[in-house]
């Protein structure tokens, strides 16, 4: 089975089930997971069988749904206990994750529409859920349109970690001007970032693009430089986290470093994400706290697996070239050389 | 035992032998190999247990004066021979080390001289190994002089790869400046980053100044850009592998990227090399060609074991922030938002 067949998330009306790719199976197998019974939702969550932040809270509504639905309560009220009592277990799966409050919030609401029979509210909770997962790939296709408008037939675009299909319902936030430029017939050279320390980009990115059949290659994240020195990049397009409301964007460790080298090279960077991402109270970046992770994450591969998918095209140089003009000075035995290197160094080379 | 107690390639004058820090075993294991046979040395430089231009030069002339001493050749003719047949093999061991081939080519060319007598031409053997082991231990030393004048106390020093003690006889090129920063009781906050795909800074950087008493954090190469945006690095210093005569430098895939992070944040930014690194007769970088590696060191863990010193200090935010002013635009499912982001997400947001 390919990933582009199913969505991310999905609600199994006939099964009654949160049906999800299991992502730590990726990129070595596809396998669905149908999920029926709490501890199973929670767990996927947090396991990471399912995340992305709009993927997370799309599954944490159709998991709500699904509970609800089997509860089979007797009245409207046992069904509201059960609903809060479900949410907060799912709520705290993942602690930190903003779209699972979010998702959670939105579906325990609609309960506060007051119904006359469980049976009812069960079907709003169904109908809330579905509509959740309608929005999420509404809004990814409406950013893909809008992004769409900056690509051109032979570009090559950079992307960091993965917003992609794999993080929402369907074509992901940055990823999303890809799809639909693949789907129009477009030619893009896709570089994706392999995103250390847990390669998103590698296992997820350069794995959902090319199951797409787009022209993608992997490269470390030490290697953007080169590739933009060389003229293979066009533009930069990451997703985010959270933005502020002077446009600061909190993302994946290693934006900000692709940010300054694009600048640096005059490359358009863009961030792709939907309007739930900015947060307009946050006055800039300076306000977001960043999460410091486990060391060993970093120390130890968690993956020790093939960790790309098969076939896929790589970009390994094992040298660049710095230009003299980023160097401030060159430290040798003879003394330290200054610009002009041509002169300091010919001059300590005599001594 | 220590790698601090030992130089990197040593001639053994009583066992006739040349010994090395076996460095495929670090960072998990010291372990010394005593080498007096052809194919145990071209082994050794083959399979990387000694890395580094400087370090591979000297173990080849170890090499060649220990197997030119134990082939106790009848004449002197006899020596030469056997000498030129020893250095065409161990220098097919590495195609592309320059410094291999200019270290058998000096030893070589001392049988120029003539001898009288096999035993005569042997010592004289000895004598230029050894000429060659003291040599790189005084550029280094005086490398880390020159630069230890661009030190002060506290500062934060942020290197890439491995230019160190392992990748030279002692000192290092680019470590050269921190180890005489350390003898001195220099406090210096040392940033490794890991150097994706072989992770040598994971490895070997952060392993040999941890062991030397540095205090040093490991991060991941797509986490220097915060690191500088923090203001935790106030000068960056990386080797060389080839420098051209305008100063353009040749350097391990991920030094471009630094210098120009460093260039933007206004972080010095320098190159430590020997004289030996200068190629005067190349003009510029784009006369460099790069090295292109196999895909699998991207795809395929080769490292799967722990690959970083135990309790070595760790670096790993999750997310980095990315000033508005780096962001070309913000793609939205309401459109595309430009600067001045404050007005442009506000107008959006209302539509």
């Amino acid at each position: 089975m390919d990933i582009h067949d199913i969505d991310t998330v999905l609600y199994d009306r006939a099964g009654d089930a949160l049906v999800i790719i299991d992502q730590t199976l990726l990129p070595g197998e596809v396998r669905l997971l149908s999920l029926t019974d709490r501890d199973s939702i929670y767990e996927a969550i947090r396991s990471l069988r399912v995340r992305g932040a709009p993927a997370i809270g799309a599954a944490a509504a159709v998991g709500l749904a699904v509970l609800a639905s089997r509860r089979a309560p007797a009245s409207f009220e046992e069904l509201r206990e059960g609903v809060k009592e479900d949410s907060a277990f799912l709520a705290s799966a993942r602690p930190t994750a903003v779209n699972l409050f979010w998702a959670l919030a939105r579906m325990e609401k609609v309960l506060d529409r007051g119904y006359g029979s469980a049976e009812e509210a069960v079907e709003s909770l169904r109908r809330e859920a579905e509509a959740i997962i309608a929005e999420d790939i509404e809004t990814c296709r409406r950013i893909g349109e809008n992004g769409l408008a900056l690509l051109r037939d032979g570009m090559g675009v950079l992307t960091h970690c993965n917003a992609g299909k794999l993080a929402t319902v369907r074509y992901g936030t940055a990823t999303a001007p890809m799809y639909l430029a693949l789907e129009r017939g477009m030619k893009l050279r896709i570089y994706a970032d392999e995103t250390r320390p847990l390669l998103q980009g590698a296992r997820l990115t350069a794995y959902e693009l090319s199951a797409a059949g787009a022209d993608v290659t992997l490269q470390c994240d030490d290697m953007a430089a080169s590739a933009m020195a060389e003229g293979l990049i066009d533009i930069v397009i990451t997703g985010a986290d959270r933005i502020a409301a002077n446009g600061d964007a909190a993302n994946k460790i290693g934006t900000l470093g692709l940010a300054v080298l694009a600048k640096h090279y005059g490359i358009p960077f863009y961030i792709a994400a939907p309007f739930s991402t900015i947060d307009l109270s946050t006055p800039d970046g300076s306000a977001i706290v960043v999460e410091q992770r486990d060391g060993s994450e970093v120390t130890d591969l968690w993956y020790a697996r093939r960790m790309a998918p098969e076939g896929i095209k790589v970009r390994n140089p094992a040298f660049d070239v710095t230009d003299h003009s980023l160097i401030t000075g060159i430290i040798t035995e003879k003394g330290i050389a200054r610009p002009d290197y041509k002169a300091s160094l010919r001059t300590l080379s005599e001594e």
